[in-house]
């Protein structure tokens, strides 16, 4: 058996700090052994220093870690550091820990848009990273010490959105138009407070915001390119493809829904058989390579007529897997369906896990 | 003062006959006085025979009427009987009604696609009565009797949808594309038992059988005209427009929001600003008309970002204006917004009493 | 028809603020005419300072006053003074207020212990405004200015636990054991912000900071004698009742339900026909004075099995009502009965309205 | 390795049902071979016949087991079946196969009365399992084949209150005074249709048919003693304690939240700390003989002020572990507390299992 790689997180004491530890808990690949949070947590035992609030208990192993400030020189020996960092924070953090030569993965927005950081959801585009493979490699090459390097995960609107549009990109060329309205949950804003309890009784906020924003512009990067020269993303241009987005949180825990409608560039377009089986078939690479987090299968396609649904679909494959239903004819573009992914999971730490494993695989830790 | 017309509800101990009763109390032109339901119920004091599931306290005014069989007969004093029938009796009942010379304001389904039968959102194509008023006079040339008559409500989400595209139309002429993704409540499956709680706690319902269909069919017809002979009315054609709804059930009581977006056959469109200077300039005929339960705004455009929300928006104007919110450019079609329409106002019971008073205005009862 | 009182609001755009000027809108005895906040809102006019979150829309009266500061002298002219004043600052304020000769009726709990300030149930114990005529008759006396006072309204949950003891105690004497579990609604807890909505989806938060014990302590208060020099309230000791709360926060947005039982002093105790005859025919004294907010039935006992439920229940009366339910015989102590009261309304903002339409009744203002 | 147990399910459609079969998937003292539901269902695959509303896929090995009638031919080999009966069918079904010389684990309410039935919460009074030990033994003795019986889960509600009351009553002595108000799941009830939507939406029901008796009558069994003879269950008197309940629905899923206060027969009672001490230190009898679904701890005493809460803890020692919170003294009582018991676990169908392995590991089976 072979040695766990030592990690560490970053804004450990948050919700998707705290994501992370349960994630980490009895991984096969890693021992979470460093917790940064803020100086006023610093120098307190996890569990004193945290307001747990998961459904899941607080793992024993993380109670009595003692957090330290967001340092690099604290997080030196760890193989890779999710960052789960407020995006406040997570700019200048995420910065000195790349220049001090570690690996970050991180679910702060700060540098999405970098064209030199990749932006992975792991089930759809981890052929991006071959960015960090690329400046590994160049490093080695001339002769310098191992580099640091930031990855981000998406938004987590944005993932459950892409999943199925990879393989149907993949099986029948782009997709140039695409309409997407979501039902996304609370916990996708945090708890301290997060959503006010009003808002959200009786109710719908039909507005989170920049999330429109995020999930038309990070669409065009994941399902984008890397530049022949390996060092970019090039992005897909309004003329490749236009989005549109219509963004709402609803009162449901864990789990966004999305109705989004489709055109295939390529007409006529396949059928509607053609649709659903490249969605069944699409094993993603992280399958692939075996990583402990992968999916047994990447997108379910659902036939009853009233699926997914959150509390019943959202924890396929442990959330990593997405559930896809209702699909069929577009009356205005050719396909429409009903998406489900768990957006703690698939849409935030859990895709860091992920990344990670597909990173350890690729020999990129 | 004028003389109160006497009217009826059938299908008065059902969730849509109670808020017709709720909305016919202190009614300035009509007076409730004749109650029908099943044999069940039949030769009951209402007040025994309603399992009342109102937030308002059952009008006195209803409690002792004597509850009758829904045979024309008990109805004949009627100006206008309200049919909030289920559509498994609605069929038979309404069209005995009708035969019987009586006029039927309807809430069931199972007329809306007759041709010759109007299909009314009171606020939106009450021109469509004209098929009405073509019957009545054509009789009275004849020297007939009175004729009875069927009018139907549309479905609850056609009319949040149909709303905001009647001024646009009249001012901007017609449009071609049109996709909406709903947010619907729970009173509109009606309290016997409804969606199961579990359905709703912490969970959305991407499905409502039939009402995609319903909302795409309706709106083609409400948005067509009258024949020029005025006995039927002449549906849009796929060529005219083509709609796409996707119909999701949330944890909301009332209150139906409808993400929708839109393109305008003539290009390029109208400026933001029009488009909106259009949905606030809107007054509907039946305010002009002057109206009792006329929406003094018929539709309301919000400025705010995170606006119109169910709770805080439903009851403008009663429940009979419709609000708008987040009215911007979308990048697929030509315009995007956020729709809320209360359902069993606008959408069903509430449009029923607004019909009969424009009937009535028109002196078509 | 007589001449409004002017009146003034502090803490205006606050929850109980917005909640005090909807419920004066259109009042028949006062004009509200000034509106105090904190110095950020200070200067501005109220539409633009305040983040409206009612589900009434914010009354045109209101949308143009420019707010003040919360000093005495911008608010010389008000017969009585409205305060939705934080805790934080109601202290302070309150305090110059009354020294300036103005009379305060206070939803803050800061004065509420002291024993020579009412504090009021205005369904259950007006009679403690006796302190307030006996303050003003001795300065009169004394040739003195009309002096200042603070009246404060009880806690919420307090407000519906001694509704139905009043009746109760006025015909068959003091209660001696009380146990009362309350589920109460959001609202009560403001909305900036409030409940966080991750706490009320799929849950239950046993616990509210304070509550039970102002429970417990109120009630001494409110069942209390005022003394026979007429300054000060006499508390009934642990001798005279014991009372024990138990509370919870659930997924209501208004309307507080508590599930109480207790004891009678005097065995046996009545029969339960008795006790529901005592509730029923309870006629409160701001009824009596023809206050215009007093409730026409001040304690509605529902026969139903499931009866009273926040959503159909709440708003009895214009929520001045209080509601009683399964009123049944305890194994433990007496009786055990289920009371919903409206917790902004008689338990809030709405007591204060009435408590002023009281001291106007018996001309304090 | 020992070889497992064949086990069915009676009502394996129902709510129950599907909760016996994911509890028994992976059991490694039970094979779950048999379902048996209505003849509807009887002849089809499981997969099939069943409308799965669980949160956890249904497991791979009972979707297609083909459902047999309600017949104990069907059954024979069974060394245990569970029953998820509803009550119109367990009287007559559960007897017929007690008669055919089953054991009979049933989560139906008819035989709970029968004073040779034992009423078992598994966590509190296996020991009244001794009327089926001496049953057996009897049988034994007169060479008579191995005779049926049937054991009864208790009623959800009950099994949460009994629970901390065990331990308490053998350090401390009697119970005398109860009360509990509840604040219980939707699950309880079922889907098809369980509680309405609108009945929880925004709102409380303040009753459960039935509910409220069972909690009064199940408790004084369940701290009862078996006879000498051991044959029959010795119920507590009204002299021995007097338990008062009040039973509300609320909006959670899962999780049933107890506010419970108690007076101790012997006086002085023991202090808060003697009081927790006990909880924390009750090791229930099916941990010690290592059942394997046992919880690792029975009572969870929970310090911080707003816990238990259904969402964070009803999940603990996989919902077999009660949790208890905000132990203090009571003014009317002696202590009083927040209980959390997981409905569907510890209430339900996972006690099923639980006492089933406890009848396994005192060799009843």
């Amino acid at each position: 058996m072979s040695i766990k790689k030592t990690v560490g997180v970053l804004g450990a004491t948050g919700s998707v700090g705290q994501r992370f530890i349960l994630l980490l808990a009895d991984h096969p690949n890693f021992e979470l052994k460093v917790l940064g949070a803020s100086h006023r947590s610093a120098g307190k035992k996890y569990a004193d220093a945290v307001n747990w609030k998961q459904t899941e208990l607080l793992p024993e192993f993380a109670q009595n870690i003692v957090v330290s400030e967001c340092k690099a020189d604290a997080f030196k020996e760890c193989a890779v550091v999710f960052s789960g960092l407020d995006s406040d924070y997570a700019g200048t953090i995420e910065k000195e820990f790349e220049q001090a030569g570690l690996a970050v993965v991180s679910n702060a927005k700060n540098y999405r848009r970098d064209t030199d950081v990749p932006l992975i959801v792991p089930i759809v585009n981890p052929e991006h990273l071959e960015i960090v493979g690329e400046k590994l490699e160049a490093a080695q090459k001339a002769g310098s010490t191992k580099p640091g390097y930031i990855v981000c995960i998406s938004n987590c609107s944005t993932a459950g959105l892409v999943a199925p549009l990879k393989p149907l990109v993949e099986s029948f060329g782009p997709i140039d138009l695409l309409t997407a309205t979501t039902l996304q949950a609370l916990s996708g804003a945090g708890f301290s407070p997060g959503v006010p309890g009003m808002d959200v009784l009786d109710n719908i906020v039909p507005y989170i915001g920049g999330e429109e924003d995020k999930m038309e512009w990070e669409t065009k990067k994941i399902l984008g390119a890397v530049s022949e020269d390996k060092t970019t993303v090039d992005l897909l241009s309004d003329e490749d493809i236009r989005v549109s987005a219509q963004c709402n949180r609803v009162a449901v825990s864990d789990g966004h829904t999305e109705c989004i409608s489709f055109r295939f560039k390529n007409q006529p377009p396949p059928s509607l058989d053609q649709v659903k089986k490249s969605l069944r078939d699409y094993v993603c690479e992280a399958s692939k390579l075996g990583c402990h987090s992968a999916p047994k299968q990447t997108i379910h396609v659902l036939e009853q007529n009233d699926r997914p649904q959150p509390r019943l679909d959202r924890n396929r494959d442990a959330g990593y897997g997405v559930s896809v239903g209702r699909v069929r004819e577009d009356p205005v573009l050719d396909y429409k369906m009903v998406v489900l992914s768990h957006n703690t999971v698939i849409g935030a730490a859990g895709a860091g896990i992920l990344i990670a494993e597909i990173l350890l695989a690729k020999n990129y830790l």
